[in-house]
């Protein structure tokens, strides 16, 4: 089964918003083991539509819309495919009975253009929608499977979930199931990633393996279809197990994980605490571990010294001590490292300091960053790194790569990785 | 000029990203005045490709092609175009240049694969890539226009701003021009402003104003047709003038300012310098700052008190002092504002405490969230939020709201608006 996804809306081509249902679809589908060949979105217009429908029907036999199923005069998708397929609309009591509920519940009056949200291609499975007026409809015609949903993200979701992909599923009854599962790298190219993997990329066929990159981060997924999701599950391990013995250095984690979600999970294992002093990320280091539920067993806190003096009256890093070295240095990193571990009385410290850019800081150019690490009563030890970004990128990669970094340290040192 | 945009990767179709270029670049057009037709995602696949750049040819005249060009044997769209087209690819030698360098500057070895992203279409205008590797290429041929550009956002969108935009602005250079200039609100919500400016929405023709919400935020561009820019301009000034009138107090600022750049701007005006003590945002108020260029002047630095303790320990507020009032407490917003201000030596200390959730802190629900000012002398000034979102949407918007309510208090206290 091909499936291709139409998205219905001018607003898609002003670009007003992205096409996210397109993308919910896709994963959906994907779980499936429904392949995707072609995404496409299309404006409020009846005739390129119709162009577009075509063309779909002469590639695929899944023909997924969403939107333009609304009350407005704009909303043409039902009455679009009921001229193109000759199938005409009826009302839908459920539907009718259901919008009418709607209004009456809220105290509003129903405009007359709203009873057209319930009007559905005769024939179809209707599609209730909890979540808004317009329903879903699934025809099937001349081979072909049209499905038919809203366009609110907050609509599609629940009834894609709930009342389409249970249906597609009984569809494609035939024992098989599709598993995937992504792998996550840190440090290595995609370039230099997939010539390491260049025999497993070769010779796939089931499991088969995907690279992708993304923020600095590489990503390989394995996906495998069998007869049942444990045999599905031994293919995967297997080909997990090939590829790690290649690149499993740089394997940091697995699906949804973070670095700053795998770097929490490390600390909570190993019971360590810690603390950071930012200077040219301001923050961001700790923010980044705060968005994981759970830190306060591990973050304390730390400082943000965003200028000199502020390293010098909260860190109390001595003024002659900056003025030799340099606030962008290997030294003020690891003293920044040291000190604040020192203050927050936690088992790491961080130390982040740089020039961020665009302007050069401290005699050293954008992009120039040292990051120190201090953990326990060791000396500390520090990073640099030269990036080539914008300063906002250059911020978030230097937090990346301090979790990258500090889950590489505390493993030599030898900490459980999890 | 009618213009469709192809995005090629099959990790769109697998919904692991959606297709945010296809909306960045439609922004960029529609401010152009060009019409997108269509949006079409394909996958990394020769056949499907050249059918979906023939279907392109037969209704588009400008086809803007994101991604595919990068280094691995999946990057495909530029060797699909040179095949379809019969346009040889070539070295650019300014773009092997680059990338040689880049690797000789991260002291990586470059391998062989790499040096494919230096191929481009003969007789293309070649366009630098500053932000990666692979560059983008424009060619005329057959009376159509082939753009192709990178796949990463952080690539496209500033090629695409530089390089391509002004392009094909002089591409279009008939006279006439457009001109469009966005306004941004905080604190009212989407329809509660539409209907404010009713009116104005009703009765639009040349300029047309077309709201927008996203993020907690709400944006009204308006955009004008003209025969020369400065024409454009005072249509376009004109009916600011007419909304400010109605809803000016809730405008913030234009076109790409944040809440952020807006705080910044005013502080760096007036001369306030600025600290912060920070719970449950754990820095992002502060690193939000330091995302804006300049920023060193005003911003000092500050403290993340994640637990009980540091607030204690770091901020001097008595252990007693918390276990009357609470850590999710207007007082401990207050103390936290006014310790963080003396402790930096700064003209305003801000304090964020809360429940981001998803769990109750400290006996409070959450999304129940205090901010904390502390302005020169003056006693400290609270505000409450109670959010609904989830842990990270909270943090995101008490930082917002922070910004929002820092700026309406200066303005009360007689600091000038930027």
């Amino acid at each position: 089964m091909n499936a291709e996804i139409i998205a219905v809306g001018s607003e898609l081509l002003l670009g007003q918003i992205a096409n996210t249902n397109a993308k919910f679809i896709s994963t959906q589908l994907s779980e499936l083991g429904i392949n995707v060949f072609y995404h496409t979105a299309v404006g409020d217009n009846a005739g390129r539509l119709k162009d577009v429908i075509e063309i779909a029907e002469s590639r695929s036999d899944l023909i997924i819309f969403s939107g333009g199923l609304g009350p407005t005069k704009d909303d043409l998708t039902k009455e679009t495919i009921a001229n193109h397929l000759g199938v005409p609309l009826v009302f839908d009591n459920v539907a009718l009975t259901y919008i009418e509920e709607y209004f009456a519940q809220r105290g509003r009056e129903m405009t007359e253009n709203n009873r057209k949200q319930a009007l559905v291609l005769e024939g179809s499975k209707v599609l209730a929608n909890h979540h808004g007026m317009a329903p879903g409809m699934i025809l099937e015609q001349n081979g072909r499977t049209y499905i038919l949903l809203p366009g609110p993200p907050k609509e599609i979701e629940p009834m894609f979930q709930f009342e389409v992909k249970p249906k597609l599923a009984a569809l494609l009854n035939d024992g098989g199931v599709i598993v995937s599962h992504v792998l996550r790298f840190y440090g290595i190219g995609e370039a230099e990633l997939e010539v390491q993997v260049q025999d497993i990329l070769d010779n796939q066929s089931n499991p088969t393996v995907a690279p992708l990159a993304s923020d600095g981060e590489v990503t390989l997924r394995i996906t495998a279809k069998a007869n049942s999701e444990n045999e599905a599950w031994d293919l995967i391990k297997a080909k997990e197990g090939e590829i790690l013995n290649i690149v499993g250095e740089y394997h940091y984690g697995n699906n949804d994980d973070s670095l700053a979600s795998k770097t929490v999970e490390m600390l909570l294992h190993n019971k360590l605490t810690i603390s950071a002093a930012e200077s040219l990320t301001a923050g961001l280091f700790q923010s980044e571990l705060a968005e994981i539920p759970g830190v306060s067993s591990i973050l304390v806190g730390g400082v943000v010294t965003y200028t000199e003096q502020a390293k010098v009256t909260q860190l109390g890093i001595e003024k002659s001590f900056l003025d030799e070295f340099g606030i962008v240095s290997s030294e003020c990193a690891a003293a920044m490292a040291s000190k604040v571990r020192q203050k927050f009385g936690t088992d790491i410290g961080i130390g982040l300091t740089g020039a961020a850019g665009p302007e050069p800081h401290d005699g050293q150019a954008a992009g120039t960053i040292w990051i120190g690490f201090s953990i326990g009563d060791s000396d500390p030890i520090t990073r640099k790194l030269q990036l080539s970004g914008m300063r906002n990128t250059n911020r978030i990669r230097a937090v990346k790569l301090a979790f990258s970094y500090l889950m590489r340290l505390l493993h030599e040192k030898g900490y459980e990785k999890v």
